[in-house]
């Protein structure tokens, strides 16, 4: 481990937020129920407000300090990936055994007690207020085994979708911190498989969706677009996401214009955004596009060939009898197309991105049962039932409890860049 | 005109602004470049910043003028239907010739010369910042003739038309204020029939659509839905809506997800907010369920048997080359969903609606081609030209100008209940 930057702060080595990491949230504590920025290291949120009021980046070059006054992680995202870079540096140094500012931190006991408090004491918000939000569809397993189910083999994959990342624009009022319960959708749904008349009924094939999601830092203006090789540069981090869908509301309602009421009851994401700075350590070249797919459009094309990101992501699932496994296992690898080409895809028309956009990748899948990131998948549309313990599932049952977690990982000792978790629990419909 | 109150200020008679309408907007003028509100009168606008500030509600009963502090409508939105009839009726009151409050606006020299402002010298913008923006598909012959263009007569409209609003996620960031310039975008085509490959160009089918949609008033909490008897109380009120179209990259990119990239580069609405009560008079029952569309699902049938609005609606088409002419006109009659019945679909699954967000009823069209909104219609896909003085066009080109008109009228001599206009230019693209 020698050469390795060492926190004086004990980090626990499977934290997520270890020093390479410094990832940004919103939170509030009993004690001031104030939501505030905030980043996490270890076991320890470190309080902005309190730490820039007390004079903690007086060394630090930065000075729009007022930006962690807000409620909300917008105006520090809007100030670009310079300033972010610049924050999370400091912060990585001051929170560095021998260190550069020892008097900052390390040696300021008031300081200390002040703005580094405990995890487990603090509540997460959600760290940006949301503008747009669009749903893509490049977990290139996902959409050939939806496809499947819903379409056939043979149209599995439309024509168009090794030339474009396939998406569409999701609810954003419905986004929700990871924690906030998500009750049983009621919606229009087909009674049996040869009903052509639908009915109003609680979903019965209630589905998780297992998704990767970046905070726009800095938009582009109306009619102009977002070239692939600056686009990363417009990504103020990542979180993890999951996009609920209830599939029988979803195969009724979506010819002709997607789906609708299917997804727009609930939407959870982790409390963390991880930088891209953090993130880089674990690019690499995406797995997915086959050989005959063909030559790319050139505003698709990047000219770097490390272009995704090797997360691992895994899918814990709770049933409400409390038998608890771990049912998926999959990489981040698996997306088709990177973000930087979401981005210059969404905005080629000239469609405007501003801070606080999110947009999501799609459902990632792997290649096996152990892999899918979502139930649809692993139940083949309801067919076959899978065990966890004693309980057997095939869709999520009112009292089930889903996590996500999600963490990349280079083996050099440095401690892991994770997001914690996303988890929602799934309440009884009222109707 | 025995009984029908009438203003002490001169309104012309074909005014879209009348008595009977009072309609909100977001002004500034050259001399004070401020964002405030303000409502429409004949030819004025009434700034109501100005207007509270000098004590003009004072006899009013409405005290929330603080909301006329703010850049946008939304905090005045968010108070309420009922705040929203105080504030028209009053200020109905005190434009009445013989009215209540002669000495608040008709006798106070001063208040009319700061606060009355002649309509060509104010700017519009925004009148709300708008949250979601979601847009239906509920002009039945619309839906239906681009349903065959799309997919053939047989699959025109899905098994699920007659039995949901059938509707998307739009973009809300692209949505600008009448009179803004669109410039063509550039996509993702099939350069001809039998292409399976794309190019990146800019589009070749440019077209408008001609659309009414609802600002939200009051939303619901997350999980809960709208009673669709209920569902008027949470409109604000209603503007026109061009939403334009790329039908040449919608064609290639809309399969599984719905159109994306081929809508979200810009959208027009117009300026002034119409609120229910203003349109209420003009209530009247949906011409467009077929009788083998079968029953509706309970919590899609509302009480009233007038239920959409007639509002006529017009199309200018003004060429590059300085020819002009009307080339639509159609009543929003045709749609085959209410408002209400759109917003009780749009939260069956307990997605909440906020105070700001945009409802759009999709493309409005009649039943021949001199009353189709959209020019996919007009030219049957392109393939039959249509005549505007001395041009031609099949979809929009360079220079060309669309502008949309629309008002309730009942013949009454009580005057127009109208939206003024939604215009928009189309720019060369920069490909």
């Amino acid at each position: 481990m020698t050469g390795i930057r060492q926190s004086w702060l004990d980090i626990p080595a499977n934290s997520h937020f270890s020093l390479r990491n410094i990832p940004f949230g919103i939170i509030s504590t009993r004690s001031n129920p104030r939501h505030r920025p905030a980043i996490a290291i270890g076991n320890y949120a470190l309080d902005l407000l309190e730490f820039s009021r007390s004079g903690g980046f007086e060394k630090s070059g930065f000075t729009n300090i007022s930006v962690f006054e807000s409620s909300t992680l917008n105006a520090f995202a809007a100030l670009g990936r310079e300033a972010h870079r610049l924050v999370r540096s400091y912060i990585q140094a001051i929170l560095t055994a021998g260190g550069q500012f020892p008097d900052i931190l390390e040696q300021n006991n008031m300081l200390r007690e002040l703005a580094l408090l405990p995890l487990f004491s603090v509540q997460n918000h959600l760290p940006l207020e949301i503008g747009d939000y669009t749903d893509f569809y490049v977990g290139r397993n996902h959409a050939y085994n939806c496809g499947i189910i819903f379409r056939g083999p043979e149209n599995a994959l439309n024509l168009n979708y090794y030339h474009m990342p396939v998406g569409y624009h999701g609810r954003a009022s419905s986004i929700v911190i990871s924690g906030t319960p998500i009750k049983r959708p009621v919606g229009q749904i087909l009674p049996d498989p040869t009903a052509t008349v639908p009915v109003l009924e609680p979903s019965r094939r209630l589905d998780y969706e297992l998704e990767l999601a970046a905070f726009i830092a800095t938009g582009n203006n109306m009619g102009e677009r977002i070239n692939v090789d600056d686009a990363e540069e417009h990504i103020f981090g990542y979180v993890l996401m999951n996009d609920w869908s209830a599939r029988d509301v979803q195969a009724w309602e979506y010819i002709p214009l997607g789906p609708f009421t299917a997804k727009n009851f609930g939407t959870s994401i982790s409390a963390w955004v991880v930088t891209p700075d953090a993130l880089e350590p674990y690019k690499t070249r995406p797995l997915q596009r086959p050989a005959e797919a063909g030559v790319l459009l050139p505003y698709l094309q990047e000219k770097k060939q490390e272009t995704v990101y090797d997360i691992k992501l895994q899918v814990e699932y709770q049933t409400a009898e409390g038998d608890k496994a771990v049912i998926a296992n999959v990489s981040t690898q698996y997306l088709l197309f990177s973000f930087a080409q979401m981005i210059a895809h969404h905005t080629v028309t000239g469609a405007n991105l501003r801070s606080g956009d999110l947009i999501a990748s799609g459902t990632i899948s792997g290649e096996d049962s152990h892999s899918y990131g979502s139930l649809l998948e692993k139940s083949q549309a309801g067919k076959v039932q899978f065990i966890i313990g004693q309980s057997t599932r095939t869709f999520l049952r009112d009292g089930d409890t889903v996590t996500f977690t999600g963490a990349a990982d280079d083996s050099s000792g440095a401690g892991l860049v994770g997001f914690g978790e996303v988890t929602g629990s799934i309440l009884k419909s009222d109707f």
